[in-house]
């Protein structure tokens, strides 16, 4: 099967089950609209589908998986939108459609995000209150290490502290590693944890998201240079702008892209004496060639 | 002992213990500051208080319980400062100091609040992973059923959406029993839960949280109105100010007291049976004769 099929088709199942897990209401007006507004948006499902490929190649059951990997997917898209808002990025745009708060207005895109980031946590308690066994509780845990004050929230309280600062090296790396690496970290983690992979396969599979999330940033910092605005869904060059501190910015476009490019090819090293390794193989190729 | 020297004791160890959760540090600069400025901006300690009085009251051990009282205060915490910003309620004083955003600008309030609910989840989930007994994995999920859509989240939309709109009164009983009581009620209930009491005295407590809730949030109304600025911390008449639906809004003033009076003779009666009860008869007769 054609690699984009394949993903596509793990993009249905994600897209399904975020459906079912919250479902269009009316006994919540606004509120329910506003956080299927952003979650329904286009997103590209990049850390839910990385759970499912290390699901598939290590064997595991793939419906145990899914509330944990659709959860990482909420809290993503509540980080986008708490990002946008006039507090923090000022964002107008994101994914080629006005922002969260451009649409409900402030107030519901902070209780959106809020609501996003409770109901995440909702589905795993109750994933776990169904059924204790101890893989689904390192899952949780987790998650909520890698979307707290030691990952993504932490690196974007970085981001903000650095804005108009001078940044060095390991202080950008550590911010990145932060805000986009430990929720992808995290998404192949739940993967191998749920699928009970062998500790040797969990470090691997850690060391392998550890060069694909660093990648991936430096990936979106050379496209918010090079991309077009249609492409990308909101503007190009709004990081020179808002004077953030970017892969880009600290070592140039041209280095930055060998050094996308070298993490890649580390990465699939790493994964090669893997079985059933492809389509993640793919996958790691697919976050640095892609357009948006 | 005199009640309120009891009260400060129990404020004392919630204090101790949120110290020792969210300890002083320098390693996340500023983000670990805006997130202990509203910690200890001089709450009551009111929830983790009502968690900690059940827990006497049915013989539960205190250490067991304080992670999840605890992490209940952080989630009031949370949803206080995401309440005051300028997108929300727009508040520049909470308990007579300025708002988190007046210190730390709106990106640090943002990420501060998410943090806090986040933290509060990563306490929780260690506990359970430490310990999966079924008591403690209810105890989360109880707290996490209560701080989202179907609780407090739900009920702050419910709020935004009827500013300057006609509420009815089941409306108006609806909002508030979210916005403020499933908070209440679930610190009661995790008190019941963690200390294994009988589904009839779990049953009887939450039925007790409810109507103190209640009454909970109709003093708060009532004190948006009788109270001076300064013993509230806050300016008074912002409700009105503001077009919220209150219940003195809606009821006028002498009937609210009347009402909070009421539902707090009903609470007291309630728990009669229950032996060890003096305390907790205490605390709600402090609800309605709290000066803030």
């Amino acid at each position: 099967m054609n690699l984009m099929d394949y993903f596509n088709i793990k993009k249905k199942i994600i897209d399904d089950y975020l459906n079912t897990l919250l479902p269009y209401s009316t006994s919540e007006p606004v509120i329910n609209d506003a956080m299927r507004y952003s979650l329904f948006c286009g997103g590209k499902r990049i850390r839910p589908i990385l759970s499912l490929l290390v699901c598939d190649m290590f064997g595991g059951n793939e419906d145990e998986l899914l509330p944990f990997a659709c959860s990482i997917e909420m809290i993503h898209t509540y980080s986008l939108i708490h990002d946008d808002l006039p507090g923090m990025d000022n964002d107008d745009f994101r994914r080629g459609n006005p922002s969260n708060h451009k649409v409900y207005g402030e107030g519901y895109a902070i209780l959106a995000g809020d609501a996003l980031l409770n109901k995440a946590f909702e589905i795993m308690m109750t994933t776990i209150a169904n059924n204790p066994e101890s893989r689904f509780i390192e899952a949780a845990k987790e998650i909520c290490t890698a979307s707290g004050l030691k990952g993504m929230i932490g690196g974007q309280a970085i981001d903000l502290y650095y804005e108009n600062k001078h940044i060095n090296s390991n202080t950008l790396d550590k911010m990145h590693e932060q805000k986009t690496g430990a929720l992808i970290c995290a998404s192949l983690n739940i993967g191998s944890l749920i699928s009970n992979a062998s500790n040797k396969d969990f470090q691997t599979i850690y060391s392998f998201g550890r060069l694909i999330g660093k990648a991936f940033q430096i990936t979106d910092d050379i496209l918010d240079i090079t991309s077009t605005t249609e492409k990308l869904g909101k503007p190009v060059g709004s990081d020179k702008e808002k004077h953030k501190s970017t892969y880009v910015s600290f070592y140039g476009l041209e280095e930055s892209k060998l050094l996308a490019k070298k993490l890649i090819t580390d990465a699939k090293m790493l994964i090669s004496p893997l079985p059933n390794n492809a389509k993640l193989i793919g996958l790691a190729d697919y976050i640095i060639n892609r357009e948006k």
